[in-house]
Parts: structure tokens; C-alpha cells; sequence
């Protein structure tokens, strides 16, 4: 067996580290002199980089430009961001390196924040878990009245990969209609999917859930601008577990205020976090969370092991686990 | 077709009230000097329902003792908790009433409650709707690992009917383990079932989350006192979207406050609200909605809309829906 030398870019509990050099044996690890400080955070360039066979992490696009040994690059969250360029992608064909990232690995739990939101904002849960309204009263009368199914309603999920076909499959029983869009229909959705041309006549007459799974990249830029977001169905709500980056927060912001958009459940913004002053936070139909969505414990150790398998894979010459490149 | 004189024992708006009389044309309705608050609320007892043949609402037990024409009583909530006697029984038995309720109307959204509170405790909402936590940071990266999923969980459903049936086919695609409790298993579960000899060893070993569904009833209450609660697997969540007095409070808060149950979500409390000093609402892994997870929009028209399905079904001599005695 080919010995390999394999970059790993974050920094790891011993628990994980040794599960790594367990699970490597016969191979070499290279550690950075500085670890990124998680598996999402950019790591920055290192001279090792150079000589290395394998990298998993997020290695910096310019280091891999120089990185003449480098045959395979295993991505440590869902999102590749960094490399979903035009140029980056023509780079890894022309350099003949496989890339695969660990979307199996947040998957699962992207999906269910994703039902939490949905479920949460169903059952009116921010203003229930405050109330403390007895029974009968006018006050308990109108939150009752106002929490709901999901039962015949609509959701688009917006940027249909492995996350959005998890979510629609926890969706099945609450008897929902969904709607996939997704630039390619690739035939294996499993449910209807719509293009670009199709968007705003289902967004303005359809559609009572948006969930926005996106990937941040040039083209998904603000996708969410000021224009699409009036096209909404006066009363939808609208999830974000993608990028920040493909939501105008502006145009959100106004779209919350007006009630044109009857809630928003982000889990993901514009920088994150937002500074403490940004009006969103104030906004009482807006419900954010920090970045957690693919978050579970024992997260560093399935993400080894979804390494590890890859790794295997690779050594067989095998096709890899969520290969993107 | 007999004229019947059916007596609605609550207070609704003016267009459910119009949706109820057309669809009693033929017959006659009465109502109370002094409507109930809610559909849930006792109704206090009335001189004219000594002479109705039908009583749609929360009618006095006492009152329907009295009640020489009374054939059948369509109870307004999913709950029976005033009729829930032997006595009663025995006397509906011999006077030949039908009694029927309401579950098929709540069942969906309390279903759905459950499952929001199951998701909302795996994603750690609460925290997470406050945290401003930055990606890397410690508070961050405690949050994220402290979020799970539910696969591979065990979930106990504790009087399981109507309700549980739903919220077992809502958690299907989770890809948990439910086990069912229920005094008379019927075969008809569609998941194992297992009887009160067999509920220690489950809740000690098995059991990741417990969701109450118990109705009251005199040998429901303080199903989970001090010893039952002692039992649960440490660590375990418990959920109770049946009746407050299914559980003694006090044994409640205090293994929420060892932490020996990690974490409790309440729909149901003994009183509701509970008064405004107790502890429960102090204490951080306690989370309580105040008696909605019935609630759903147009509650009231789906109530009457199954009452006047039903309504067609004892004109036509077929069986109720939901006939529980």
C-alpha cells in the first residue's frame, strides 16, 4: 500500500485525534502549525501543504494551487464555499484531484433543525414556552387559534441535495406538499422538482414554507434579493439552514416588518454572528440561530469515521462518499 | 327523521355558530343561560338538559344523571376526564347513552406538538434561539455538540391512542425505536406494546424519551410518582402532553433538578397555569406551553364539522367516530 500523506487541518479533542491515527495507520499525518479552531473555520496556509497526498479540512484554495503532490481533498463540512468556483473546479479537473466533503455527516442533522424550525414555528413554541395564559382566556384563545399543522401545506426546498432530500423524507408523514428546486433536476428527487423559470409563479401562489438550503457560491448571491422576496405569498415563512450570503437581509428585514413574510427561522447570516445592534435580532417574527444546524454530539468522531471510510475508498481506488469534484 | 333537541354547552363565534345550525337543520338546538369559557371548560349545569336528547360539549355528569331522554353525548375535548368512573360507565351502560369524543380533532396537532417539543429538546432551541455564540468559540462549539438528532433513540409513548398512533407514524422517518404503553394492548399498535409488569425494566434500560399521553382518571394519577420517576434511565427526556395530574410535580422537579431527567417539556401542568412562584418555571430544563397542543386554527369548525359527522352517523343508526363508551 501507497504511503500517504495526509494533512488534517483542525485541531481534535485527543479522543479524536487518536481515533484518526488509529484509523490511518501505515499513513502519515501532517498537522499545521496552526489548527484552524473548527472543522468550518478556514484554515490558514502552511509550508507543509506542499508535499502532502491527501487533505481533509479546509484547506486554502491558493495552497492547493501549489500543492504539486495533492491527489485528494476531503472537505470538513457540507458547504464548499471556498472551491465552488468555475476556476477552482477547472483547477482539480485539469490537476486531476478528487474532491468529497462531509455532507453525510451533517445531513441527518441539518434536516432535522430544519423540522425543528418548521415544527416550532407550526406550534407557536417562542410564544407558547413564554405564556403563561389560563385557560379560556382571550389571551390563550388566540395563541391555541394561532398554532397549526403542517398538514396540506406547501414547502419549496430550495437547493435540493442530500440535506433537502433527508428533510422531505422526515416530512412524508405531516402529509405536506414539496416542491424541490434545484438549477439541474437530476430525476432522482423523488418529488416535483422546479427551475428557475417556474420559481416565482410557485413562490407567489404555492408556497407556505421556504426552506432555503442553498450553498453560498457567485451565482447564489443574494438569490434571496429584494424582487424574488416580494414575489412571496403574503403569510409564507421562510427557513435559512444554507449560507447567509444568498439572503438580502435588508429586503428580509423589510419583508418581516411589513408581515409580507410571516416569520423567518435563520440558522445561518451575514456575518455570522450578527453585530449585537442589527435590527434582525429586534424583529419579534425573526428566529435565528448560530450556525448550528449540522451540529450533534460525537460530531468530530462522524466525521472521522465518514474520513476513514473515504480514505478506504480511496486506497481501493473506489469512487468516494460525497465526492463534489 | 326524529327531531333531537341538542344541547351545545359552549359559547362560539358567530360563524361556527351559523356552520352549526345549518348543519343541525331538522332539529333543535339549546343553549345554556351561561356558556362554557372554552370547549374545554366544565359547563355549569343547566335546568333545560333535562330534556335534550343530545349533548354536544362538556356536560355536567351530575346533570346528565338527570337527563331521562338523553341518548348520546359528543364530549368537545380529546380528554373524558369527568366521565372517566366505573360509575359513570356503569350508569351509561344501563341508561344505553353513547358517548363519544373529540380525539380526531386534536389528534393531528398534539401529535405535532409532541414532535416540536422532541425536535425543538434535540436541537437545543431554547439556548439556541438566545446563543449569539461566534463559530470556534467555546460557547459555540458546547452548543453544537450538545444538539443531536433522534435516530437511533428509543421513545416510549405512555397511553398510547389516537395521539400516540399519529406521533408514532410522524417519527417513522427518525428512524427511532418506539415502544408503546398501554393497560390493554388491542394488536392493532403497529409497534410492540408492553404492559405495566414490563414498564420498570423498559424505563431503566431502554428508554431515550418518554412522551405522557395518560388521560385522568382516579388510577392515572401520579402515574409517575417519586418511585416511577427514580426508575427512568438517567439522562432520559420526558414529555407530557396528557394531564398534569398524571404526574407528581414535586418528584418531577426533583429529578430535574439532579438531573437525573435531563430535560422536562409540559403542556400539561396540576394546576394550569401553574401559580406564578412555583418552581417549576425556575427551573432551566423544565419548558412548558400552556395547554395547546391541541390548538390549531379553525379548531372550533373542525369540532363542529365532526360533530356533524357524527351527528349523520346516530341519525343513520351507524357507529360513532370516536365512540369511547
Amino acid at each position: 500500500m501507497e504511503k500517504l500523506r495526509i494533512f488534517v487541518g483542525f485541531g481534535a479533542p485527543p479522543d479524536v485525534l487518536a481515533m484518526l491515527q488509529a484509523g490511518t495507520k501505515g499513513h502519515q499525518l501532517v498537522f499545521p502549525k496552526k489548527p484552524a479552531s473548527s472543522v468550518l473555520a478556514k484554515a490558514e496556509r502552511d509550508p507543509q501543504f506542499a508535499t502532502v497526498d491527501v487533505a481533509f479540512g479546509q484547506p486554502d484554495p491558493v495552497a492547493i494551487a501549489e500543492a504539486g503532490q495533492l491527489k485528494w481533498i476531503h472537505v470538513s463540512s457540507s458547504g464548499i464555499t471556498r472551491y465552488a468556483t468555475p476556476e477552482f473546479r477547472a483547477l482539480m479537473a485539469q490537476r486531476r484531484i478528487v474532491v468529497s466533503n462531509s455532507a453525510s455527516v451533517y445531513n441527518e442533522a441539518c434536516a432535522a433543525h430544519a423540522l425543528s424550525f418548521m415544527l416550532a414555528q407550526a406550534r407557536k413554541l417562542p410564544l407558547a414556552l413564554k405564556s403563561r395564559a389560563a385557560g379560556g382566556t382571550a389571551a390563550w384563545h388566540a395563541l391555541r387559534g394561532s398554532c397549526g399543522t403542517l398538514r396540506g401545506e406547501t414547502v419549496l426546498i430550495v437547493g435540493y441535495g442530500a440535506i433537502g432530500k433527508r428533510l422531505a423524507e422526515l416530512l412524508r408523514p405531516s402529509d405536506v406538499k414539496i416542491i424541490a428546486y434545484r438549477r439541474n433536476a437530476r430525476g432522482d428527487e423523488g418529488v416535483p422538482v422546479i427551475t428557475e423559470d417556474q420559481l416565482t409563479h410557485a413562490l407567489a401562489n404555492e408556497v407556505d414554507h421556504i426552506v432555503n438550503i442553498l450553498p453560498e457560491s457567485a451565482e447564489t448571491r443574494h438569490f434571496f434579493d429584494g424582487t424574488r422576496l416580494a414575489t412571496i405569498k403574503p403569510g409564507a415563512i421562510f427557513y435559512n439552514i444554507g449560507r447567509g450570503t444568498t439572503v438580502d437581509q435588508d429586503a428580509l428585514l423589510e419583508a418581516l416588518r411589513s408581515g409580507r413574510i410571516a416569520a423567518a427561522w435563520l440558522d445561518v447570516t451575514e456575518p455570522e454572528p450578527l453585530p449585537d445592534d442589527h435590527p434582525l435580532w429586534a424583529q419579534p417574527n425573526c428566529f435565528i440561530t448560530p450556525h448550528v444546524a449540522g451540529g450533534h454530539a460525537d460530531e468530530a468522531k462522524t466525521l472521522v469515521r465518514h474520513f476513514l471510510k473515504n480514505l478506504d475508498c480511496f486506497v481501493r481506488g473506489e469512487p468516494l462518499l460525497d465526492r463534489v469534484m
